[in-house]
């Protein structure tokens, strides 16, 4: 046990999430621990780490002993070894919650209790189970691991029910191992995320309601708050409550929906600060990574009132040219100090402004100079609020 | 030499200081490595730490080897460890200033090379010279030792003529090692200071004039902007540009002024991040730390434009309870991660606000939750701006 004035925050997965929260940790007199089983996980640039694999009991253990509390950067750790962590310390969000968020088909379900709505879907575990999936739904339709999916990956689009067999070679190996399902594919109109954070004495804040843009699968783009969707935030913040009431929730959680005719729709969960919340940092008084803190601390928490506008890029890849970023107005610059490689998140920049209309002259000159016009032209193109895609 | 994509800052000083330079370093995608002679200096908790004396040339050669450019925490470093290290890796500031502002002397004839107007002021060199100084500049009068003085520490008050024994006994001592100055007593109206950050291009920005309050010869409580003093900001900034114009200066300066009958008189400079700066971290859209990491390192610098009107509050000694603070709405904890000891800035609070009425009533709001209400007062008690002590 911890014996110094300090308490020990335990992140398990030591990317830019558990990088980005020690930063927010440190002011709040918090220390960090990381566990990843990556000696290089860009967290460990700021935290102490352990390399440890997720199995490894006598690591975790050890891990255990020298922290206050155990929180994720990461969802998609073993269930089982997380049980075992909270036997001996405490464990915000509770280990069920990824039991629930590890299992597409569990989600769902959670969803549907907590009245929010779904896209049809059909449990898939052979290939004649396709073919009946198929025929229930209709095309165009997803196929879907229910296990271990994040980032667009494990999942094949079917546009025609000739992609049936497509599908099927592609994802049929999952079937027995992480499980298959098959989606609707609804032509949404929006995307939209809801973060809110719930404290250990469940008093709950949300953050603005979150535009979001996505490029192959990986989010591109956010705008907070999302213009055009002032409707339904009051809604969008009554569903992320119920999940988090139903789910006996402490931390921040994440709520991505899709709009279709002004109906809500949900997407699916994270347990844990999101990208589609990085915007917080600079936009909001209360960032998603300090009220993590706080709130698997028990420490009050954070208003979490924008600042004015704000709009996220992600730099998936590589880093564009720092310099246009840096000489922005009020544009912030994330490095995750992470090796360039193709698809992987390594840095974001939020640019923030008092409107919309100063943040879209903002975004509008710097996507210039760094030649991203495409990414931010969802911001600098509509004067309204166009389609999603 | 670092080899790595992501540079390395060196920091002579792993305080308070230092550790905030880290945290505004990481996102830049810089990584730290501080020197102090103390194994737990606190911002070791954050970044990588050689613990060694700034005499040990092994140990400095050693630092050197594996940074890319090297600033400070912490002005009293010996010139002489400091010249060495310049001559393997680039120091920002130069050497030549920390030469400078370690000796009173040296830098009153500096501000007034610069057109600073300073205080009437005497070397005091043995018994019998400050009986020379007291009859030249009158009482009262402060007697400092010419180095290594900081925080209203090495300094006596004489009041009157008969306090001349007093303080001789009190530094005397210091006469031949330190060197002694006396200097007269201004009974200002206002502290204020000024900083301004330089880069590489000898492009320079200042932030909004702030206004300082000392207790015990240390800061209790700044604001920015100074209330009343819009009229002084630009002559305050054209004195700090001389300032780093003849110093070749690059990072952040700070210089700290007395305000008398609406003129600005010189006290002294830091040449580093200041205590009076750390509402820029929330306050305005660019922080003194990330601006001084952008300034050493040739970044581009941010735009130091106020986000609203700010409250600074040191916490000396030990820290008040957190949770108040945490529950007012933009109120931002920082608790450096040391030891609470008599004297010693262990934290500071910021508070933020769109106007001056908000800022006042939150400060006043929680001022009283922590009984802190003498501190506050210079916010609190005056509608106008009242005298400053």
């Amino acid at each position: 046990m911890n014996t110094d004035r300090q308490p020990v925050l335990g992140i398990l997965g030591g990317g830019q999430l558990a990088r980005m929260l020690t930063l927010a940790a440190t002011p709040l007199g918090v220390k960090t621990l990381v566990l990843d089983n990556a000696a290089d996980a860009c967290a460990g640039q700021i935290s102490p780490l352990i390399r440890a694999d997720w199995e490894d009991h006598n690591a975790l253990l050890a891990f255990a002993g020298q922290v206050d509390v155990v929180t994720f950067d990461f969802e998609n750790v073993p269930v089982t070894a997380v049980r075992r962590l909270a036997k001996h310390v405490p464990v915000y969000p509770n280990p069920e919650v990824l039991a629930v968020v590890q299992d597409r088909l569990s989600e769902k379900k959670l969803f549907r209790e907590c009245g929010i709505a779904t896209t049809a879907f059909q449990v898939v575990n052979d290939r004649t189970g396709l073919d009946a999936a198929l025929k229930a739904i209709g095309v165009p339709a997803i196929l879907k691991t229910r296990r271990l999916g994040y980032d667009g990956k494990g999942q094949f689009r079917l546009k025609t029910l000739e992609d049936a067999e497509a599908a099927w070679s592609s994802l049929g190996d999952f079937a027995l191992g992480h499980g298959l399902i098959l989606e609707a594919f609804v032509p949404f109109d929006r995307e939209l995320s809801v973060l809110a954070v719930v404290g250990r004495d469940g008093q709950c804040h949300t953050w603005a309601l979150t535009g979001n843009w996505h490029i192959d699968g990986v989010l591109s783009l956010s705008l907070a708050p999302a213009p055009g969707n002032e409707s339904l935030r009051e809604q969008a913040t009554t569903l992320v409550h119920h999940l988090a009431k139903r789910l006996d929730y402490v931390g921040v959680l994440t709520l991505e929906l899709f709009v279709k005719d002004g109906q809500l729709i949900g997407n699916e969960m994270a347990p844990r600060v999101h990208n589609s919340g990085h915007w917080s940092i600079e936009g909001s008084r209360t960032s998603q990574f300090e009220n993590h803190v706080r709130a698997v601390l028990g420490m009050p928490l954070g208003d979490t009132g924008m600042r004015g506008h704000a709009a996220m890029f992600n730099w998936i890849g590589s880093l564009p040219d720092e310099k246009a970023v840096l000489a922005t107005v009020d544009a912030h610059w994330h490095d995750y100090g992470k090796q360039p490689r193709q698809g992987r998140k390594v840095g974001h920049t939020t640019v923030c402004a008092p409107d919309l209309a100063t943040l879209r002259m903002r975004v509008g000159t710097l996507a210039q100079a760094l030649g991203r016009q495409d990414q931010a032209s969802p911001l600098t193109k509509h004067q309204g609020y166009g389609p999603a895609n």
